[in-house]
């Protein structure tokens, strides 16, 4: 068997993000809200050199808490990377706030773990082929072989981890093995279910996509459902994995209209593009530090 | 209190269907599949002199059955209304055909339950009052006076029926009387739980619209509850009432996008929107006779 | 004839905003992009007793241009409303800013200008009515007689202002008479087109319907124009009054599938629900101090 | 450089139609409208043995015309397919009907022209692979030697035809040479204009993808004449080609939301998904023989 070359990257200019020198840095806080917030963290950014570039922020009156998304560009910034957090304390202890820096500079790495469904798989190949996703793609892993040649093909290492004879628990470990030093894992239609142990390792950091508009119609062959209900609008939901399944926070949905005329297959076939675009969404709204979670619910700065 | 005088009709031009003298009929057919049900339908109508304006029909390959909506112009038709059934025997027998003829010059005879909330008949009333409604409003019924003065703006009687101190059997009973010779019935947000007694009194003429995106969020206040899971898009689902609430065949469906920044009342807000377009979608597609139950799920010829 | 007697306003818990001691204000800013603005302006606000609600901001890269739109609360504030923008001038006079204070106390008067269509006028009318829009509903003025009742029957004044014998011109005038003290003109469906002085009258603060996505379908008959065309989707468009006709900054647009069963008359049917829509979803950002101007561009904070 | 080993087919069970012994055939009609058509189609293939499957007609009554397809199993059908139409003509005849007929056994054969921008190239080599495309996809032919590599992953020949020192013409030619034997030219974003010879050879049988809402922003870089003009909406459009550049009938359209903050590289981002999900709509549709034209506008029996 052949191993096909690779292809070259055709990131080309129209798709490429704004140059920066430096890059930027994002700060994501979480905290009870209360006056002079906003001003004491833009006045620590502004005496430390930053150039904000994008603020956005969200006020929960029912929680009393407040979010905040702050990009700024590093360039004239008076902080290292490693300072900026333990500098922030000034502020960040003031209101108790719990806090989080990422890096632009700093490409998140990403697993995809896939079955024998391949379309939310090649759309992700795809796309970050095309320079879509800010990431690199660590692995593909699959319990089943059907992948590899695509994989290889985007030059991306394929790994098939089967369940073997020692068993289910046995074949996650294995996959665990692999996710060593992996930033996100996203199950691009994994049809196994991971323990609690496995989803405990990775907070926030699995994002699934299940065929349908959560939280209707859970578990197993939602479009089967769906069809059997007569519903006129189908969906995909891009969420966090939690031990509970099809409970954790949603990041993303989106809907096709459909008719009688619609087999079951048909809802399938139509299905397939939406999950492979809310998948793709939610993956570039996490790899952009744009999502913020409290009380299995998502705040997404999109 | 002054009767407010009702307003002059505004049907103009430009929203009234085209003229058909003598009007049109619909034909709807439901039976097994077979070969030869189209050629005979059609040779019967051509034999009859009906000049056929549209046809639609759906093959159901998994129950094996065909449904058929057949509208025909009456000016040339050399049967009488009530003769149609009867002559059309020589070819539903043989196809052991379920039917139903609808005339477009008799005009359906609605009624329009409320509660409290305005939105729904508001915007009915006013969709009856430009012309977009083919039907008759007989009647506005609600447990509230609180519509008085708008029923009797848009010219349609209204009746004030509340739950009494004989109990809401006696309520039901009281509009119930108020519904002999209505054809539909309307629940534009009607906050009663109707006992299966009076749905079974209109089969597939109780049209009820459910503020979400059913199978999701059955039951109350499902806004809270969408905005409890944290969903990006919230719906709305028109649907004949049966005797198991939010179970009936769902006629029509639509979403709208939200957002972590939108409050449970700004769902509420942005819901009505959906609800009221949703219903008045799906009386229409009633009124027009384009809708065919089988098994709990529509085949709707829109 | 009698005359209506006002509905009792409707407006109930639920559609209320969350109530708010003393109001809040809304600070919208443009500015030549600098270091410094954001934290500029949190410090100004926070040393002046604000608390701050809502914060958005924009930055334009390719024109070099910031906007922002704060909203705070006036409880704890230590500067009365004349005050704010004389004591901001420390801050707005720094970056060369643009400022416009609102307070949400205040209540905008608008007027509503017609012509012979309803749908969107009732729309207004009705979302009035039931405390959707914050504003006083300061006149209904029309070139036609029409909705005269639809009026009175809402409580808003109603002013029959036909072209007459000495011109268009003149009528135009007797227009801007009316308007006096007007904060915002809305064109809801109105077909006189307003003269440059007219225009220049209300900078930004006319809004009107057009029933095309725009820039597709300027002028007459845009659904006549959509449906020769063969298109599959039409669309409305929300904008701001400018000289150039259709050329104004968009505010809102969305849209519709149409089919080739769709005739004119069906475009302009499905078309009134969108124009409604759309303009009351234009009504709503203009009124909630949500919207800047920029080089014929909207930046709209939603 | 090696050659990739084109992928095994990944045809599944769950996106197969459903079986058909002997397939179907696709008769299409129009012709001036008058009564006893529909009869007359039906009887005519109810006398052959033909079992139908899917029957839609309409009706454009402005311009008095008909038009049919009529899909029918060949299994049981006393027809050879060649003596279909002569034999039908005893109908087509009597009511002047255009007729078309169109085998599902057998694949029509596809090109795909293409320049350097790779999405819709890609897409549509992605759906073909996992069964979607009803077709054979005969080259991939492009005036840059980008897709090489993926064409041959895929298994489909691909072809550099650059423009050279002969000329435009003569590289025009050179593509029209590797199309004889092609029934679908499918424009994937490729950046050469046609000639109006090149056009006429393929009456109907060129789709092309324009990426704006036609007839919004013909020409050149309309997603930078969207962003100037500040829309709120864009969209794409799949159409026939013709002699006169964007103006041919249209097939299939849909559209995005966008805002303030999009950059003209971001309407370019979210459009390259708008613009594959049109242009794969509008190939599946013209490859069911769903679409019909009359005077520059598609009748889409979908």
């Amino acid at each position: 068997m052949s191993t096909p070359e690779p292809l070259p990257s055709e990131r080309s200019a129209f798709v490429a993000p704004p140059p920066r020198a430096g890059g930027t840095a994002v700060l994501l806080l979480t905290c009870p809200d209360a006056r002079g917030i906003v001003a004491a963290v833009a006045e620590f950014l502004y005496r430390h050199g930053a150039n904000i570039v994008e603020v956005e922020q969200h006020t929960d009156h029912s929680d009393g808490l407040f979010f905040q998304r702050v990009e700024f560009e590093l360039d004239g910034f008076d902080l290292a990377p490693d300072e900026v957090l333990p500098a922030f304390r000034e502020v960040s202890d003031r209101f108790a706030m719990e806090t989080e820096l990422r890096l632009t500079s700093v490409r998140p790495r990403i697993a995809l773990l896939a079955s024998k469904q391949p379309h939310c798989l090649l759309d992700l190949l795809s796309r970050h082929h095309s320079g879509e996703l800010d990431a690199e793609l660590a692995a593909v892993i699959s319990n089943h072989p059907d992948h590899a040649q695509a994989s290889r093909f985007f030059g991306v290492p394929f790994h098939h981890v089967p369940i073997g004879a020692d068993g289910k628990a046995a074949q996650e470990a294995r996959v665990l093995d692999l996710l060593e030093g992996v930033d996100l894992v996203v199950l691009a239609r994994y049809m196994q279910v991971l323990s609690a142990e496995f989803v405990g390792r990775f907070p926030h950091r699995i994002i699934n996509i299940h065929h349908s508009l959560l939280p209707a119609f859970v578990g197993a062959k939602p479009y089967h459902q769906a069809h059997d209900r007569g519903v006129k609008i189908i969906g995909a939901t891009a969420h966090y994995a939690t031990a509970d399944l099809d409970e954790g926070p949603i990041l993303a949905q989106d809907v096709a209209r459909v008719t009688h005329r619609d087999s079951v297959e048909q809802f399938v076939a139509r299905g397939r593009d939406l999950e492979a675009l809310v998948l793709a969404r939610a993956v570039r709204l996490h790899l952009a530090a744009r999502v913020l979670v409290h009380r299995g619910r998502t705040v997404v700065f999109a």
